[in-house]
C-alpha cells in the first residue's frame, strides 16, 4: 500500500516488463501504436496468472473468456526496438460483470503511454458468448489492485 | 452531402471493405480486439491514397509521418474469420497539426465497433520526429470528410 | 492452360493482389519477413473461397481445418509500405490427407519471394485435431491448380 | 560442450523461453503457424544481445541489419495459449556474409517444431541495403554456437 498525501491508500500496481521486439516496429522506426494494446492484454494475463487464474478458465463444457468492450491508449512518446518497458496494471473499476484495467507504460521511469481496457466476463461455448457475473474468487483477487 | 433532419450537412464517409483474416482471429474464435486498430490505420491510409497523398510522403531529406497521440475503440459485437466489414472513416476534427479520425465498423449493416485515432503531422528524419502544421494540400483534401 | 516448350501443360496459377500495410513494415523500412507467411495463408484462403469452400468448413459438431506441417519462404528482394504484390498460388502436390501449395510473390512483374505451405486436412473438435482424407469435392476443386 | 558418441563436440544451444500469448492464437485454438517465425527472430535477437551486440548496430551514418534470404519451419505438434516453449538456437552455418540459424521448439521436453533462418549481414542507409562481410567481433561471438 502507498500512503498518498491526503491519507488515502492506493494499491501498488502489478508490473511486468516487456521488451519491444523487431517485428513490432514499423517503417517510422518506432513501435507500432497497435502493439500497445497487445502489451496491455499480456500484462492483464500476467496479472490473472499471478492470481492463480487464467484468462481462459475451463468451466464445465465451455470456458470463461474476457472479451473487450472498450480499449483506449494515449501516447506521449515513441519507443524503439529493444526498449524495455515497465507496464503497470491497476484495476480502475470492478463491476458486476466487467472490469476496467488502467495501464501505464514507462521507459526509464518516464511515462510514454497510458491506456485502459474494459473486459466483460463471459462464458464461451459452441453457442457463442454469454456474459455472467465475475466469479467471487476472481473478484476478490482482482480487488487487491483497486 | 447528406441532409440531416435539422438541416446540417454531414459529409458522407470514406468507406473501405476489409475481410477478417484467419491470423487475426484468436482462440476465442473471434477477431482479436487489437486488429481493429490496424483496420483503422489501413482505412486512414486508403483515404490518404484516395486523396493523392500517402501516409509516408517524401519531404526533402526526410518524410512526413503521422504518429498517433490517441487511439480508442468501443466494441459492440464480435466478428469472425471471413466476415467482411465496411469500415467508414470521417474526419472528426482538423487541427493545425493534428487530425482526429472517427471510424465505424459495420457487418451486414450493423455497427459492430466504433473507434477514433488522433494523428499528428510530423517530419521524420535521422534526428527523430518533429511536429509541423498539416500541409495545405492535405488539409484541403481532408476537409472533404469533415 | 499454358503450353510449355516441351509440350507439358501447366495450370495457370490462382492470383490475388496484396498491398503491404504500414503495420507490416519494420524499423529496417521493409515488410517484415514473417508477414509473407500470412500473405501465403490469405492467398490460400482466397483460393479456397473461390472454389466455393472455406478453410473453416463446418462438419457435424466440429469443423475442418488445415493446420500446417511445413512452411518455407525464400526472399529475393525487399518490399515496402504500399507496394502491391501479385501473389500466385499453385497446387504443387495433392496427397491423400495433405496439400502442398507453392507461392510466387511478384512486384511489378519481378519475383521478390517464393514460398510453400504443406497443410493437412483435419477435423477439429473439443477433443482436438484429427487428420482425415481430403473430401472429394475439395480434392477435385484443388486439382484445377495442379 | 557435449561429447557425442563419435567424439565430435557439439556446442550447447542458446536457449530462451517464450510464452504463447493470446493474440498469437487463432480460431483453431492453437498458436498461428506464422508466429514461430517471430519466435525465431526474437531468439536470434536475444542471442545477439547476449553476445554484446544487437541486430540493429549503429555503423557510421547507417546501421547493420540482418535481412533474411530464407526461412523455414516444420511443425510436429500444436501449442496453445500460455504454453511456455523452450526455443533453442544453434548456428548451423557461418558464411562470409550470411549466417544460418537452426531452431528447436520444445514443450515439456518434446520437440513441437524445428526451423531455420538464413540472414545476410547488410549495411542499411538512406540508399538502401548493401550486403557486407560479417564483422569479426560478431563472427567470433557467433562461432561459440556452431
Amino acid at each position: 500500500m502507498i500512503q498518498t498525501p491526503g491519507g488515502r491508500e492506493m494499491a501498488e500496481p502489478f508490473t511486468v516488463q516487456r521488451r519491444v521486439e523487431f517485428c513490432e516496429t514499423d517503417a517510422a522506426g518506432i513501435a507500432h501504436f497497435s502493439v500497445f494494446f497487445q502489451y496491455m492484454e499480456q500484462a492483464e494475463h500476467a496479472l490473472l496468472r499471478s492470481l492463480g487464474t487464467s484468462v481462459l478458465m475451463r468451466d464445465g463444457e465451455g470456458h470463461l473468456s474476457w472479451p473487450r468492450v472498450s480499449a483506449h491508449c494515449d501516447y506521449r512518446g515513441a519507443v524503439r526496438f529493444e526498449d524495455v518497458l515497465d507496464v503497470q496494471v491497476r484495476v480502475q473499476r470492478l463491476g458486476e460483470k466487467s472490469v476496467t484495467y488502467g495501464f501505464s507504460f514507462l521507459l526509464a521511469g518516464q511515462v510514454v503511454a497510458e491506456g485502459s481496457l474494459v473486459a466483460v466476463c463471459c462464458h464461451v461455448s459452441t453457442e457463442g458468448l454469454q456474459s455472467l457475473p465475475i466469479p467471487d474468487s476472481i473478484r476478490q483477487a482482482l480487488a487487491r489492485y483497486t
